[in-house]
């Protein structure tokens, strides 16, 4: 067996089952490998970030990694914006990047860069194999790095650069186990302070599993039991969500928001989320958004056992075993000309129990807490900032989670850079319904221009936050990747396009002109 | 006038006068100072690597930077595999990147990430600025980085990051004039050794500015006056082309064609080129494909006037002042049904002088010859070895030549990376003619995939070859994105179709089945 097969192996006993992979020359011998595995799903992408995005949201939702398989600095490079966003998510994802045989690197050829250079900034794991006997065990160490209780606050992405030769030289297979994610329990002591400190002028920011539905069930006695606000932060990673959980509120974005929810704060309580920082700077605006005066208390860091601590905390106070929860609403089915909350009304009222939505746009955001009352469903969000990221997510939530129907909920500004996700959703089948909120504008932008005190912006700076000339035409692009599709104006439409996604029981695009 | 706009005044007055932009809110102050200054054209892409590849491309044309605003470390990354290529390339090109402001990258909001590390692989020249008062100086000293004689061989790409307080606090106008491209002169003892090498068993590699028309023109006299072999790199970064100049071949892709055409070869000569390595490592096949017992003489560097110094040769060695020249030949037009060749004809029938070529495809590469007999052109190629970099390419050409016809010669596999690009076209109304080479399939590695010795490979590697599930609907996916466009499966069909694109003076596409 070579150095690729043992390595694939490796991963696949390791828990690791599915390859996001856009491969080129260097990574043919782990082609061969990944071929000669039949527990390693191979799911190529037209562009490396759909590869990453779709590893991010595999992960988030199984809570084991997958792999991609990436061609050199690149490749790699093509991939960086929704690594970083998988790194803020803190994902585990385990990054295979082909590399030159070790001794062809320093002929300098033309694809030759450093690519651990690349790769710093987006892993708290990186290695460059260097024997091809080593190479399995590099692999599970990649996993094992991966799943560990990282206190990196953003760990989870592991980076195993894979030289040609160390692939195709002869390998050696490993004994491993599956992998299981590792979470540091909380001390008591923790417990007893966050016990103290959870008063009526109090607010608990819940991250990491405490979002998860054991999670929420502790967050539900706490509210139960205490007068605290609780809420998440702006972009959590996956929060659980639909009747019968806690419907935990999201911090605000803009930082004079998070002020003023903030406003009489005395105490501040992380249960896995860290004390809010401005997204930007602005000027006459703080970085840090803690309130003056305001105690900040650490209940449990994302890589402990949030949820465990949450309910040791919900002991402690004496509260109940049933928390709080929401029950079942529905709204009801938007009519007449769309906008962005009729866009999450339609959603709501149509989506059914155990579906999945990701998202990386407002638009798409607006929709949480009508779908928090509407569906049981696993919400997945933008983490790291860097747009693009929800067709992606969508696609590797889909391939963890058969059978379950995945909603993308994208602006038109951020589906522009991986819409190629379409083309891997085609292939593969997934029953990925996309809603592009069409605007033509990167709305975002303008509001944030705005913001520096323009208000008489001139023909140039509005050209570079316009997408009207030419307006996309999003039904097309996603014929072009194979997926059916129509654009609706009214919510009339907008209800029979989602009854016809879900007939398809397969991809299919919404735009909603909004 | 605050730093961003002593910036955006600064980088016009040494020569920048095209920003390829994709900002996001941390550049706002930077899209306040180019809506201040209307010598600097803005032109928004959709993806980062169109910003990037299309930055190279009017770099190559122009020999004068164009600028990138692109948003802190996910932007950048986006934008890495074509800035890879454009280093390969040597084109001079200054990245703006935005950034936080400096007290704030210390809370370690979500978007930070560590901008340096990510451009440091694709960076001859790297500064985070510090102050507003600074900050147009630092954007001089990168236009002036990028134009530099730069030793490292494939140095010319400058990044400055720039934190927002700097763009939007006081800042200082800097004097200065254009830039110009500094080429070192080589000395006489190095021309006097070539002249002595110039032997019929002797091979002259020509690259850098030898590739220009005056480059050609002293290559031709040394072609007239000596049995020296003459070849460019496999992939150069620009090539004039056409009657009347010099047809310079290529060399070879692969290592044993390279070895073949190097046989018995007992003196490389470099103008500017380097000697010849193997793209990829395979087993049994040496990196350095320089025969054995051959001689390496060096004329000149890359980053010398290697123009210059051919002539100096041409003159050492008494070659007469007219060398050889290819002449006007055009091939027939095609007729029934496509190849790859056919395609290359049909071009070559009916391409205007003075067109722009730019391609990242076997396919593409296979109308070199052709065209170089056909019509006088610029000819830009794949460089650094990561293809989505001609249609940006294209973008960047058509921006730094208007008027000329541009010509974007695609394999299906690589326009997916940043098919993007043709938005940007149509929002510029560029006159480009893509031509996507549609056989389904990535054909390169479906080859590497023999080389590495599997002749029969398994269902899970030929998917990962595979882009015919579903096959991809290019006239579809041009539509979305604003250009017209046609599917064409005969050479009257393409014909019809080039005279089309011809005919609407703006973006076209034509998908070749091929």
């Amino acid at each position: 067996m070579n150095g690729g097969e043992a390595l694939i192996r490796g991963l696949v006993a390791s828990g690791v089952k599915a390859c996001f992979a856009n491969p080129g020359t260097s990574e043919m011998h782990m082609v061969q490998a990944i071929d000669a595995v039949p527990e390693m799903r191979a799911v190529l992408c037209l562009f490396e970030g759909v590869c990453t995005g779709a590893a991010d949201g595999y992960g988030r939702m199984r809570e084991q990694p997958a792999c991609t398989l990436l061609h050199l600095g690149a490749g790699l490079g093509n991939g960086i914006a929704n690594l970083h966003n998988a790194r803020r998510a803190a994902t585990p994802l385990v990054n295979i990047i082909g590399e030159h045989a070790i001794h062809h690197v320093p002929f300098d050829a033309p694809l030759t860069s450093d690519i651990a250079a690349i790769a710093k900034g987006v892993s708290g794991w990186i290695r460059t194999a260097r024997t091809a006997e080593a190479l399995a065990g590099d692999g599970v160490q990649a996993v094992q790095a991966a799943m560990a209780a990282n206190p990196d606050p953003v760990g989870g992405v592991s980076t195993l650069i894979v030289p040609a030769d160390c692939a195709w030289g002869q390998g050696n297979a490993v004994e491993i186990a599956e992998v299981s994610r590792a979470r540091l329990p909380v001390s008591d002591a923790a417990v007893t302070r966050a016990a103290a400190a959870l008063t009526d002028d109090a607010v608990l920011i819940v991250d990491g599993n405490g979002l998860l539905e054991d999670g929420l069930a502790a967050v539900g006695r706490i509210a139960a039991r205490s007068g605290v606000r609780i809420f998440s932060p702006t972009f959590p990673a996956r929060v659980e969500s639909g009747p019968g959980l806690y419907p935990i509120n999201r911090m605000p974005y803009f930082p004079e928001q998070i002020i003023e929810t903030l406003r009489g704060t005395r105490r501040l309580i992380l249960a896995g989320g860290e004390a809010p920082v401005s997204f930007f700077k602005y000027r006459n605006i703080p970085s840090d958004l803690v309130p003056e005066g305001c105690e900040v208390v650490r209940l449990a860091h994302r890589h402990e056992d949030v949820s465990a601590a949450l309910h040791a905390l919900a002991d402690a106070i004496g509260a109940p075993v049933a928390g709080k929860a929401v029950e079942r609403a529905r709204p009801a089915p938007p009519a007449g000309r769309l906008n962005t909350m009729a866009v999450a009304n339609g959603l709501a009222a149509s989506a059914q129990d155990d579906c999945i939505v990701c998202t990386d746009s407002g638009g798409g955001g607006a929709a949480y807490a009508v779908m928090q009352r509407a569906v049981r469903h696993s919400w997945m969000n933008l983490t790291g900032g860097s747009i693009g990221q929800g067709g992606p997510l969508a696609v590797g939530a889909a391939v963890a989670c058969p059978g379950r129907r995945v909603y993308a909920l994208l602006g038109d500004g951020g589906a522009g850079y991986t819409i190629q996700y379409l083309w891997t959703a085609a292939r593969e089948n997934l029953p990925i319904t996309t809603v592009i909120y069409n605007n033509s504008v990167y709305g975002i932008l303008q509001t944030e221009y705005q913001r520096i005190g323009v208000n008489d912006p001139g023909d140039k700076a509005l050209s570079l936050f316009d997408l009207s000339r030419p307006s996309i035409d999003w039904v097309s692009l996603a014929k072009g990747y194979g997926v059916p599709g129509q654009r609706v104006t009214t919510g009339e439409e907008l209800m029979a396009a989602l009854a016809a996604a879900e007939a398809v029981n397969g991809p299919y695009l919404i735009e909603a002109m909004v």
